[in-house]
């Protein structure tokens, strides 16, 4: 997400994982949830990345808009498919964000 | 970081990078940078992934152990590079833990 510094007080959900190693139908439903958590209210942006571990950071204007996520009934679906399928191990931290900055290169 | 569940009312700063396409030296002062991170005060672990993006999350006991660390004058000097040398873009979040859950398989 590139212009989060737009908006204050705002939070992010630091989501961690480790994939079993044949996690099948893993990337479609990944997908699948990243375009509905892109509809929700609330929803600032999204950072992803993975090598041994997997990083998504989502980030939401406010601690209702996280929880009305959690209680989407298709983002629930696909948790539970989650741990009884795909994850070793996940870990997911809510946090507030109280400061930050950022740097871009102009173009020469 | 496995067991930050252990602590309380903790930091996670979210380092989101997008390198340059020829980002000479920054693998090797990367892994310096993790080397030193890991020595300093107040250190509680450590995630990092790349694709497109680089997402580097780094847990940190409180604010001041976070200061301390931006202050190093190795870290200091290697951000600098970076602003010269590696980065096109990032972007720095010092978040508050506040809420955290996470979900192991239990080996069958």
């Amino acid at each position: 997400m590139q212009k989060s510094h737009e908006f204050k007080n705002y939070y992010a959900v630091i989501f961690t994982t480790v994939l079993n190693e044949n996690p099948r139908g893993y990337e479609s439903v990944a997908k699948q949830m990243e375009t509905l958590a892109k509809q929700q209210p609330g929803y600032l942006g999204m950072d992803t990345a993975r090598n041994t571990v997997g990083i998504t950071v989502s980030y939401w204007k406010d601690l209702d808009s996280i929880t009305n996520w959690k209680n989407n009934i298709e983002h629930k679906k696909a948790r539970e498919k989650g741990r009884m399928e795909w994850y070793k191990h996940y870990h997911v931290r809510i946090c507030k964000v109280e400061h930050e900055y950022d740097f871009n290169v102009i173009s020469k």
